[in-house]
């Protein structure tokens, strides 16, 4: 053994989450970006916390199975249970509780938080991801469930999907008890049946018939499926049920602000345990890969868990890898472009002082400059730009500062376009 | 004992982290806004990581204090060992070592993450804040510390600083090993002294000389403090220097360029071991809480620690938590306003159909539009405007709807404007 390794580091980013190279981040801004201009465009605030919660804050309302089995928490130097979040909705009913005397109703709110689940990596689930909350709270009718379900829609158009990308499933959880009620379940399986509706899709119809008949009896479970099987005309025959009445008003209000791909689907229940009435989400219809991409629902009594004073609230969260992988796979990511304006090479023996004056005039323009400080050889500054993804460059030497003449070139088409500082900066604006 | 009483959950965040509400949430983003238009002005692109990382990464390079005192840490449901970032450096060095061969030199990179750090929560000092994060990468002279020092003084004044509310205080490490090798000290309590040195201002001159004393001997100590007495005057008595070279080049370069708050401190070090060479920090001369604000310096192994081949770079960092606090004792930020341009309330009997178009076409022509779908009486919906701080306000009812004639109020100004949609479109541009 002669010499001396020195073991390096790993380069590799923790298991389940993402580098954001400059490429990704822009992608990342993109899409933040979209969600932002919609949230706001309904008069939505933005609003913020930490990643770090205290678990308590996750133990009685998120899903068992998140709490148990997926949930980031620790016990910190001071002894504290904390979490990473695994969701925003508990973070933002805490917060409203908390000011729930100021706040003035309706609320509108989202954000753009990151979440921790412990998950087996794969496809479109990672460990962390970004997601958009979009809620609304506030003891408000349906036109809740119209407004922010408008807006899930509103958000598919403007990050470019057409009608037939995607479908808008809706339920109502108050009209699926009614329904259990009429096939004999009891209250106390209710939760166990949800769960189980949830996860219908991803099962066969043999494992899925044996799981209901072991839960409810082969009895219930032959009316539940033959209800159900009647899917919208259900909203008729069951016409006197308050759900059914509740979910016709959603549904009528949603056609007839010209939403075509809404589908009631009465199996529809989404994952947390905290979700009371509408519920809905928003199906990518791509044939090679069907799939629910997002969605939300109504919750009653979040805010009532940390004061004594309720408020309804309803919403829903997109995820930034769903809808990433959606985008992608139609083909509706703008293409990578460096937020640099210009790159300046700089030709030997020049000034650098008066490089970096021309620079500041350029940004005190709003063009965003770099400069090349390299001292490398011009060809080899040049030879980087392929690589840079900016839109245009120029070179800067002796000559063109005595002449005060210089040459932009697009680094795309190759066009070059000569004139003095005052034209330069009008050609890249 | 009777009745059952539901314990409610805390509205409290986790001890040392903030929770931001909207109006809190528009001064993040006013801050993190100048942070992204500087850094992108200079050319620099946004990468981004996850704010979990595995605990290795800090355990070689950051400070032993931030290991381990500081850290958050835990091991994961696999028995793996993560941290929540205590700084962005190591990541950024993780990642351009994992693509060293594939991304253009220099590398320009900015990002804004959220840090942990585990302290007593005090003023200006948090658990969790949000850290922008300047670097340039690449085997660069002086001329990195010259543009990334400039983008320092340049953020500052976009923040709308003046000259003499800040000063920018420079040391090269290099040039400091100099004096210590003048003063006897040994090679092995280099990082001691440097420790030292960079707590001084915060001591006594009592304690500090018992410190000195007690780590490399009254000798050197007085040797040592004879030196640093000189100050920038040392920059031509050790001229010889190769780190007083260097220095001055920085220090011309940078006063060229018109930052006149430069000041050579032969005492700075700032805290990171990995810094090499020139360090930096932008000091706060608020006579009633002076104090260092941010600041970064060179680090010539930190890429080497991941790679075999190394590459230097040159950054800093600035906290929100600071500069927030800078912002505020200076009345230099912006009031805040809603987002939302226009609130409009509903009077009774009017078809809220109608009322969705006119919101419509108002989102369709970027004005960010919220309706009043509470059903509550006209008083109530303008009075809740009030804490809105939204700029415009209009009521919609059978009559407005019938003459499509609208009046538009300015919140503050209470001026009232009429006029058809297409005129009020205008107004609200």
């Amino acid at each position: 053994m002669f010499g001396i390794s020195k073991k390096k580091l790993s380069t590799e980013s923790y298991k389940g989450v993402r580098d954001f190279y400059p490429e990704d981040q822009t992608i990342q801004n993109y899409i933040f970006k979209v969600m932002r201009e919609t949230a706001e465009a309904w008069g939505y605030n933005e609003y913020g916390a930490s990643v770090l919660e205290p678990l308590e804050l996750y133990k009685s309302k998120t899903s068992e199975e998140i709490v148990n089995e997926q949930i980031y928490s620790f016990k910190d130097r001071g002894g504290r249970e904390v979490a990473l979040r695994p969701e925003m909705t508990p973070t933002a009913a805490r917060m409203i509780a908390a000011r729930i005397q100021e706040l003035p109703m309706p609320i509108r709110w989202y954000s753009i938080p990151n979440l921790f689940r412990y998950e087996k990596p794969q496809r479109g689930r990672l460990r962390e991801h970004w997601q958009l909350n979009v809620d609304i709270f506030g003891n408000l009718d349906f036109m809740a469930e119209v407004e922010v379900i408008s807006i899930a829609y509103d958000l598919m158009k403007r990050f470019g999907a057409g009608e037939k990308d995607f479908e808008i499933w809706i339920n109502n959880r108050a009209f699926l008890d009614d329904v259990l009620k009429k096939a004999s379940v009891d209250e106390d399986k209710k939760q166990f049946v949800y769960r189980l509706l949830d996860k219908k899709l991803k099962m066969t119809e043999k494992d899925f018939n044996h799981a209901l008949n072991s839960l409810i009896g082969d009895e219930s479970a032959k009316i539940l499926m033959e209800t159900i099987y009647f899917g919208e005309g259900l909203l008729t025959t069951m016409k006197d049920s308050a759900g059914a009445k509740y979910l016709n008003q959603v549904i009528n209000n949603l056609r007839n602000a010209g939403i075509s791909n809404l589908k009631f689907k009465p199996t529809l229940t989404r994952g947390f345990d905290y979700y009371t009435g509408i519920v809905f989400e928003v199906f990518d219809t791509n044939k090679e890969n069907p799939r629910a991409m997002f969605g939300g629902g109504r919750f009653d009594d979040l805010v009532g868990s940390f004061s004594s004073q309720s408020i309804s609230g309803f919403g829903f969260g997109m995820g930034d890898v769903t809808i990433r992988d959606f985008l992608t796979t139609r083909n509706l990511l703008p293409d990578f472009k460096s937020r640099t304006n210009l790159y300046i090479c700089v030709a030997p023996e020049t000034p650098i002082k008066e490089v970096y004056k021309i620079a500041e005039t350029l940004r005190s323009n709003k063009i965003n400059t770099a400069v090349d400080i390299s001292g490398k050889k011009l060809s080899d500054q040049l030879k980087s730009l392929d690589r840079r993804k900016i839109s245009y460059v120029m070179t800067v030497g002796p000559d063109e500062l005595e002449n005060q003449n210089f040459v932009v070139r697009n680094t795309e088409t190759r066009e070059e376009q000569p004139g003095n500082l005052e034209e330069i900066i009008k050609i890249l604006k």
